[in-house]
């Protein structure tokens, strides 16, 4: 598991006063980088050398409390399921006080940017994947 | 069914090049806001003087191809379910040339700002769901 | 000149209920790509195929009038000062209702996106950017 | 002097493969809240229980040198110049080698957000500038 702490910014809510829903998959791109900062160079070096990227093909999210301006979010990530060209990423959100904020879950695809094809799993990726694997 | 197009902006794509999947949820809320511009004062009325949102409880996301800047898209919004104050509104994305780029499920649930606590739908904005329910 | 009407977006605004600072550049942004439309292929041909880019190198801002969700502004796009190399684009921006929002001056370079180094105005922008000169 | 790191984002670049010159913008609020953060309960205290903002009425910006993804920037904040009711930040942004990447000048004025009128800086916020005066 790993966990990505983040205070919600200034410009991240909306009209309603609350975080943009959107803002969430924002926040989980961050903590899935921060997994992937095990991999020699990290989510950089995969994407801007290696031209590799993991595009999301499923994402399912479900929220339970707005979050605003000030709050401190703690996002666990674990690894539910690995295969051959793909995996799940399962993200729990909590407020800075433990409350339930919401989960997400991020299915992405091991994908040669060059092509827009689907490529086997790095083996560096997978190690890191089957670390949090959960 | 209300259809809303929306040009690829300049800045709306990541390092990999393509549109960052978060982008689609503010695409889709673009698309929703206009299905309740059936309302008297629109979208913005709801938020801004009669103080009720559509924060979103629960979204399923399947992304089939990734667009790139300069790519236009075309959302269709039906709503499947209607409920007492909830809605389900569900998001067809195309490409320019009729492609599946993605299909989006969003659940929101009608909810006092001042509060934060839900509310039945209003009248009219109910009567704005039942046009384009299917 | 070109004119540029947009609607302030739900999640355009920050925590303090207007529209952050940062969005305005953006605003212009649009501004500026409506203007290069008179280019053939506009915008997104110089960019993806022609990979010439027009990077700021100077913006100077002076916001008059805070804006909010709802509002529809009007960006009013000419070309005070047209170089070899580089072209001044200054964008007055109103309110509906004609009153004084910001004025924004962006000094942007003609770039070779491959090598990041400056270019002459191509033949068919310093077109485009002449009949807006005013 | 107060300095904020920050490392660039995914999702921060635009179609050109470059830094949207609009994020500086945020990269440099993100930098004034840092500073402050010297003022009891920070700049969220201020925005949402004091009501007090520091909406931007004049900004200058010098871009120098473009930053990518993956790139960590340093932004140095000093306090220029402190009136009655505004202040001028500059924010020195310098890229991990020192390179020079750009100079930023910020007006902002000390605003009561729920009448949208200005106020003397508060002592406590004057205090933090004065501190960072140079």
């Amino acid at each position: 598991m790993i966990v990505h702490e983040r205070a919600i910014r200034f410009e991240e809510v909306d009209a309603a006063g609350i975080v943009f829903f959107a803002r969430f998959l924002g926040y989980c791109h961050e903590a899935m980088e921060k997994l992937f900062g095990g991999v020699e160079g990290g989510y950089v070096d995969l994407i801007t050398r290696r031209k590799i990227g993991f595009p999301a093909v499923h994402v399912t999210c479900d929220f339970r409390a707005p979050v605003r301006y000030g709050d401190v979010i703690r996002i666990a990530v674990t690894v539910p399921k690995i295969g051959t060209t793909s995996c799940t990423l399962r993200y729990a959100i909590t407020g800075a006080d433990g409350a339930d904020v919401a989960t997400i879950e991020h299915v992405v695809v091991s994908t040669d940017l060059e092509t827009m094809t689907k490529l086997p799993l790095p083996a560096d990726a997978r190690a890191v994947l089957e670390e949090h694997r959960a």
